[in-house]
Order: structure tokens, then C-alpha cells, then sequence
């Protein structure tokens, strides 16, 4: 049965809650301080009276509180609907799901755009950096804004994969299972050469007023649209570029210019562009940097906790996938399973790249279906 | 004997010819024509009584016509220094060797940078778009301009080895080996789409004015080195990127900030800068342009002449090149090969990804001498 069959959560609702203020503020890795930290998040499904059935979406880089169903009046469903919803891999009809926007993002949580009460004003680049440890202490937050002391799974692709390792490794008490997807333990020179030259297109933008472009009324578009080109390149694996374009023309002639001659040019210009209206270029410089210095494994004792209390770990990875490559997948399950920790790992062959966790691919769809079902069977 | 070891050419100097003029234009394939045809070429060596130890480089994208040598006051050599030159695998104590800025460029041969003598003006972007065949006709204008009328090899990297193609296929006479390293006949979909985002950082900058940034006097300079950032990543396998970088700190302590944290960001920033010096912003769209163009195999009968006549075929890639893989060039040999072509085929391990071709790798080195020491032997 394809998930796509399956009926849709229908519409559905972003929330809002305070998870920090003045009198509890979250405390960064940094040594910084937010008296204020507003959460988006949504939830589909029900949580059942032993509170056993949650299940926590982390999202990645770009992503959102969005994951399922619709938004009123919305064409277009969340990000990860084929996942997740009634009778999807992962099953609304028995989990409670909750997805929430990463502190420093843009889609309604706490971000470098939201203004900083201490000046009035955007934080810009005044506001602190951040670490994977410190979007975990928000979701936690959310938790238990929500009443949940323990999620029986916590799920996320690329950076959402990244949170989910952190979280496991910090407070393995508060998960069950903790599923990996497309994910890094520790980037490459390559990986942070990308995400620099993204930086770089933003940060030479004119428009990008030294990060007071908000404050300004200027904005660095062209550079954010450059930066989102580029990593677009790096989601999808070359075949797929090839599958999907090919050298394709946009003309009835080929007759070279400047402009959009190839489909392939046609579709950067276009994520570029739609990218502009979602997301905000300070939140890109933060998240991206937070990946750069993402490496887990590098603490002294990193592991001692999650030892201490095991949790379940699925770790999947993309053949096709360049970004975030399988090695990237297999280093994260050594470190596990030298840790004697119960991992299994599942390479799925996809065409499509990094990208590949987004989508609705039969192989991968069914792993993760069975492993929930496992940990359905034993706690529900 | 690594080549290091070999004397350097010493002091070289760049010439300029003028090789179209008004009494004979260059027509281009596209159908437009160039009044005034400037070229900035170098020469090595000694051309023999019977002119027959001629040898042709072809330079790639941002190459230029100093292969070799010293200019004087330079400490540092010309870009191929270390594969021309006395007892080196293109060696000068044998060979007379040119190397000529390709029409398009900004280092002494007529561009899109050049005066247009209908305006008094840059061109910018009123000069015509061009086609790899375009460079091979200015080629050999300046042969004629020389007096050689067949070269014993014509050798080239990258771009430079599509012109080496392009060239076999269109005038089988005038050439007895093709040398072609690191090159394609076609790019892919991925290939485009890192040129296209290039070209946008470019044409988005604010100092590009639509082209006309050198009569108004700004510049794309912030445009011009993402670009060339960009380019880079492609140019270094991502071995070679952990080789050199790996995630080593630009600083004492790793403290996350916005600017050059790690060595991989001080390198990309340090390319991006000096590339400034040297290149400009309409030569990168125009060349890069070509290249996204090159399908010399799409055409019915395209290697007929070449079968008629057939030219010697080295097809050399790197198997850590992920610009231009090996199966770019396996594709250029298949086509030679389909046709009867005699060809040799060498994959050079290098961990160096697409920038190889410009190393003294011993086993590409001596791949190259030996091709060329049987070319000597039949013709010397």
C-alpha cells in the first residue's frame, strides 16, 4: 500500500507557547542567555492517558513546524506528509506527533529576525550562536509544556537527524528510539566549504547591511537566493539532475545566452526565488554555522550517559546521497555500536541524493514503518 | 627524475598578434563576426627547419597564454611549469610550444572586456556569444600568423581539452596527436547548474549594472568571488579537501563566529579575493557559457572527417574528479573508438579531484611523456 492512498490528516493548526522567560531563561552552550524563547509547533494525533504514544519530529535546515496535513486554505501539504498521518509509516491513528520550528529559525519560534527585548529591535547579529544541544533544550522545553516526560521515538533527516543523536546522547532517559536519516555526526572540509560560500553570498550582499537589514528595510535576496541555488545542488544526487533535466532546454531554439536556457537553470531560479518568501537570510547564517561545528563524538565520555541507558537507534542512509554521504551514516553507527548500543543501520538506494529522506520511497518508508511497529508493540 | 628537478625555462614574455582585421573577420558560429581579432600567445623552444615539432596548449577556463616559465620579476611560474619545459613531459629542448589567451578571455586576447570598435566602448555584453569552435578558428590564425601549418600535438586540460577535441574533429590535418585531459563532451545537468549559480552571483551583484560595469565604473567584484569560491569546491576532490583542511581551526579557540573559523573557509576566501586580480566578471559568463554549450558528438557526421583522416587519440582522466569524472572522458572514447579512432585511454589515480590535470602526478607525468616520446620518434 502506497502512503499515498492513505487519507490525509486534513487541516491543521500551528500553535504557539512560551517554553522560556525572564524568570527561566534557557541557558546557551555558548554562556549566553534568552529571557524569551516562543516555540511553533504542531501536533496530530492523540496522546493517550499513559502519555506512552509521543512521537517528536525534529526538523532540518530549512524545514518548519509544518510537517503533516494542511493549512487552512493551503494547496500544498506539510513537509513530511507522506510520512506522517493516518496509516502513514508514521501512523497519526497510534502516535501523537509533535513537530516544532528550531530555536533561531524564522517560522515562528525564537530567531536572530524576532525582536530582542532588551533593545527593541531585531537581535540581527546580536544574537547568540547556537548549538545542536541548545535546540534540544528547547524541544525538551516544549515537552514539557506538553506534559510528555518521554518520547517513544524521536525522528528527524539531516539537521533534524543531528538533533535526534544529540538528544539521545544528552537525555537518553526522554526516548525510546531515536531515528537517523541522512544525517552527519561531524561535517566534512567539502560540507562547510558549501555552506561558507552560501554565507559568503549572503553576507556580501549589499542589501545585507552588516545584519541590520531588517532594522534597514534593505534585505540580502540576491545573496540568499545565490546560497539556496548552490545548496539545492548539493540536495539532489547528479543523477537525479540528469533524470530530471538532463540538458534539456527551456527555448524552442538553443540559441546561447545569459539567461535561463537549460530547465535545470529554470528550477535554481525558482527555488532560489520561492526560498525568499519563506525564510530569512539570519537564520540561514545561524543554522548553517551550528552544522559546521556539529561533532558529537569528540567529548571525552560523549557516550557515558546513553550507555548508561540505552536507546534503540535506526540509522538510514541514501546511496545517492553526496551531502551527507553513507560513510557519514556508518561513522555515527560505529561510534554506537562500539558503544555496545542496539543500532540498526540500513543503506536505501535512492537516485534522488540528500533529498531522498523527504520523499516517499517504498524501501525506506517500509523501514521506518517497521520499526515503529516494534516499539508499538511494546509499549501500546 | 621528478621535473622539479629540471631547469625552468626561464625568462618568457607574452606577444601580441592581431590575427582578424577588417580586410578578414573572424566569422563566428554563431553567425556574428569580430572586425579586430587580438591575440596574447607565448612561445617555448625552438620551431625545427621542417616546422614540424610544433606542439599547441590549450589552457582552460581562467588559464591564460603563460604556460611556462618566468615573466620577469615574477616569483612564481606559469600555470603548466612544471609539464613544459627543458626535459619536462612537454619538453622545450624538443618541442616548439605555444599557448595563446582564448578569445572570450581578459589576458591580452580580444574579450568581452575588449574596446568594441563600433562604440569606442566595452563590449560587454554586445559581444557575441561563442562556441568552442570559435577558439579553435583563433588558434589557428595564429598558427598561420606563426607559419605552422600542422601541429605534432595539440594538448589541453578541462576546457582546454574540449578545444583539443573540437579541433580534431574539425581539421584532422592540421594536427597528428589530440592530448586531452580532465575534459567532457558534454556537460551534465549538475555540471550546468554549478555554472549557472556562478553566473548569478555575477549578474545579481549590484556592481555587475547590467554588463556595462566597466564604462560606469563598478564592479562585481562580492559576485565574482562566490563564484569563483564556489568553482573551487568542485575543482578538489572532497579527499583532498579533508587532505588539506579537515576541520582544523583558522583560530585558538573554536568559538563559532560568522567569518573564517575554519582553514577550509580562509583558502575559499583567499581564492575568491585573488581571482579578482585577474579575471573578470564578463569573461567568466561568456567562457562558462561555452562550455555549458559543447556537444560536438550531437551532430550527424561529426567524425567523418576525423575518420577520413584520423588524428591519435590520449584520453586521460583522475579518478577523484568529481567536476568531470572518468566517465566523461570513458564517453569522449567510446565515440573515438566507435568510430575506429586510435585511442589511449588512462585513468590516473590522484586524490586531487578536477585540478589533477595541472599537478606533477608521476604516473600522469610519465603517461604524457611516453605518449609524446613515440610522436618524437616518428616525426623528429
Amino acid at each position: 500500500m502506497k502512503a499515498a492512498a492513505s487519507p490525509s490528516l486534513g487541516v491543521v493548526e500551528t500553535h504557539s507557547a512560551t517554553v522560556f522567560d525572564a524568570a527561566r531563561p534557557l541557558h546557551l552552550r555558548s554562556g549566553a542567555t534568552l529571557d524569551h524563547v516562543e516555540v511553533a509547533y504542531e501536533t496530530y494525533g492523540t496522546l493517550n492517558e499513559q502519555r506512552s504514544n509521543a512521537v517528536y519530529i525534529c526538523h532540518a535546515l530549512t524545514g518548519d513546524a509544518h510537517a503533516a496535513g494542511y493549512h487552512d486554505g493551503d494547496d500544498k501539504p506539510g513537509w513530511w506528509d507522506n510520512m506522517i498521518g493516518p496509516g502513514k509509516p508514521i501512523d497519526t491513528d497510534r502516535w501523537f506527533v509533535v513537530c516544532a520550528n528550531i530555536l533561531g529559525g524564522c517560522q515562528g519560534t525564537t530567531g536572530p529576525a524576532s525582536i530582542n527585548p532588551a533593545t527593541g529591535e531585531p537581535y540581527a547579529l546580536d544574537f547568540p550562536l547556537l548549538h545542536v544541544a541548545d535546540f534540544v533544550e528547547v524541544h525538551r522545553a516544549l515537552a514539557r509544556h506538553l506534559g510528555i516526560a518521554r518520547f517513544a521515538a524521536v525522528v528527524g533527516g539531516s539537521l533534524g537527524g543531528m538533533q535526534v543523536l544529540q538528544w539521545a546522547m544528552l537525555y537518553p532517559s526522554e526516548l525510546g528510539r531515536a531515528l537517523i536519516f541522512a544525517a552527519s555526526s561531524r561535517l566534512t572540509a567539502q560540507n562547510i566549504a558549501f555552506s561558507a560560500v552560501g554565507r559568503q553570498a549572503i553576507m556580501r550582499d549589499s542589501g545585507f547591511s552588516e545584519g541590520k537589514f531588517l532594522s534597514r528595510g534593505t534585505a540580502p535576496r540576491k545573496g540568499l537566493a545565490v546560497a539556496r541555488m548552490m545548496a539545492h545542488i548539493t540536495y539532489l544526487s547528479e543523477e537525479a539532475f540528469q533524470e530530471k533535466f538532463g540538458r534539456q532546454s527551456q527555448r524552442d531554439e538553443l540559441k546561447p545566452n545569459f539567461g535561463v536556457d537549460f530547465a535545470v537553470e529554470s528550477y535554481l531560479e525558482y527555488q532560489g526565488q520561492r526560498f525568499l518568501s519563506r525564510f530569512d537570510a539570519l537564520s540561514y547564517l545561524y543554522l548553517t554555522r551550528v552544522m559546521d561545528y556539529f561533532d558529537p563524538f569528540a567529548d571525552e565520555g560523549a557516550l557515558d550517559a546513553l550507555i548508561a541507558e540505552p536507546v534503540r537507534f535506526l540509522v538510514v542512509s541514501f546511496d545517492s546521497d553526496w551531502r551527507f554521504s553513507t560513510e557519514h551514516s556508518r561513522r555515527i553507527v560505529r561510534h554506537l555500536e562500539g558503544a555496545g548500543l542496539p543500532t540498526s543501520f540500513r543503506e536505501i538506494r535512492s537516485s534522488w541524493g540528500h533529498d531522498s529522506f523527504l520523499l516517499e520511497l517504498p524501501d525506506y518508508h517500509a523501514t521506518v514503518r517497521a520499526y515503529l511497529d516494534r516499539a508499538a508493540e511494546e509499549l501500546l
